[in-house]
């Protein structure tokens, strides 16, 4: 069996993880912090990686890092790379902060349109190089910030960001909506009544107000009201993107969300959707684009 | 000149008003206080109004109250009053509470689509039964919950809701985008191009992204940043009613706000669109409502 043959690290905005990874790009072990990229200025990005995995760190193995540590005012800002960008892009623009020359920095990617930025990304492109995606693929990454990057043979075409995931928590801790809202994830049958309402009507700024008038009308629970909410804002995304629903889809991200989001993406047609685990993806696009940058 | 004849209440969520008004509906004083309805239960209404014109009421004027003090848990649950209705159909609805005989409370106003509750309002129908509106207006009152309320021969006929404001405060707060965000009103260059962006685009939980994307480009100073902001939400009610904009527009609200939203709808194509005072038009309300429940 082999050993760790790399140290890579997914640097996200609220959390850190470091695994081993072996040739090929499978995970033997793996750390994870709440020191987040989001919440450390330059000088703190080496000392927080030591705490976390200095014993791993002392056997020289080189050290690739994903994710936020390389926005601006953070670890070392790194330039995006334009699409189309594959893991040989990304390989030739890995750069090392000045206090850590054994680490390798991965930068994000930069969508264009009329020469203008369009749209940015700082971690999904690692988890795409990890993904043995279908050619003319759609990766639809769900969360927070969620994703839609279209890919061809492997390389990132385009992407569009929806605010999906933090709209649904403003919304929910700052407006009249929210009030005895309990969790997502119980009522499917409020999720799809959701989906379909925002498919119906695409004035989202309006539909979500019906949230409020289906719960007057005792039509809407308030342990519903959050699955309703959900559909509302999922069905909104994937109503935009519904020109899209011949090409096939891989979704990435936890799973019950993207339990949600195959059930929104099969009710706006799209016929080819499957879910990829993606921590998986993300430790074996560190593999790959470092075995490119090593080259 | 004539005395007071009416105490008029306008309870808002956040906010209370009594005026003293004359004959035909002027306001010749008028009172404030931040204890609104949201925050007051059932038994609360009476001493508030006591203590904010206990004097004014020792007159045994008649008082009569719109708003929010008829909702849900608030001073007595008033049913809405459904579409169409003008100032017959809510001066037939007022009710007294049980703790106040001399307080006519008046009712809100629901919208029914396919029989089934669509909308609701408290406190708006009170203001365009102020108005001297054109027949087969539109009144638009923006705010927290912005209001398209159509009008014919002074009744109305339907309206619709758009969370714009409230969403303008939870993404100022609650997201990524309200980082080191000032206060709108300011750039008009910068709300004209939210306007316009929103216009382009109907998919605006993505949109709203190009806060953060032109924010990095250095196209968006953070100066100006709440300016797009509010283009971008009121861009996409005025879009979402562009099918109206062959109708006469009565914009009633705070006066910067009305000021943006006649620059959004001179974008969308609305040709006619005057502004009125919404102090003025409650009391008038209120008035006329007063006296054909007096009849």
């Amino acid at each position: 069996m082999s050993g760790p043959r790399l140290i890579g690290v997914d640097w996200g905005t609220s959390n850190l993880r470091v695994m081993r990874i072996a040739e090929g790009g499978a995970v033997l072990d793996s750390r994870s912090d709440p020191r987040g990229a989001g919440g450390l200025s330059r000088d703190q990005f080496r000392p927080v990686l030591e705490e976390v995995a200095g014993d791993w760190l002392s056997n020289g193995l080189p050290v690739i890092v994903g994710g936020m540590a390389g926005a601006r005012g953070r670890w070392r800002e790194m330039a995006y790379a334009p699409c189309p960008a594959g893991i040989q892009e990304l390989a030739r623009a890995v750069e090392r902060p000045d206090d850590a020359a054994f680490v390798a920095l991965i930068p994000g990617v930069a969508a264009y349109r009329d020469g203008r930025l369009h749209d940015v990304m700082r971690g999904e492109e690692t988890q795409v190089m990890g993904l043995d995606a279908p050619s003319d693929a759609v990766v639809v990454a769900p969360g927070t910030h969620s994703k839609w990057i279209e890919t061809q043979a492997g390389r990132i075409v385009g992407f569009r960001t929806f605010m999906t995931g933090e709209l649904f928590g403003a919304i929910r801790k700052g407006t009249i909506l929210g009030a005895d809202m309990g969790e997502p994830g119980v009522e499917d049958d409020a999720f799809a009544a959701g989906v379909g309402r925002a498919f119906a009507d695409p004035a989202i700024t309006a539909v979500l107000f019906s949230v409020r008038i289906d719960g007057l009308a005792g039509r809407l629970t308030a342990g519903a009201a959050a699955d309703y909410l959900s559909g509302l804002l999922i069905g909104a995304e994937v109503a935009a993107q519904s020109a899209m629903n011949d090409r096939p889809v891989v979704l990435i991200g936890a799973e019950a969300l993207c339990h949600r989001y195959a059930a929104a993406l099969a009710m706006g047609g799209f016929q080819d959707v499957r879910t990829a685990d993606g921590a998986a993806a993300t430790a074996r696009g560190l593999w790959r684009i470092h075995e490119a940058a090593s080259r």
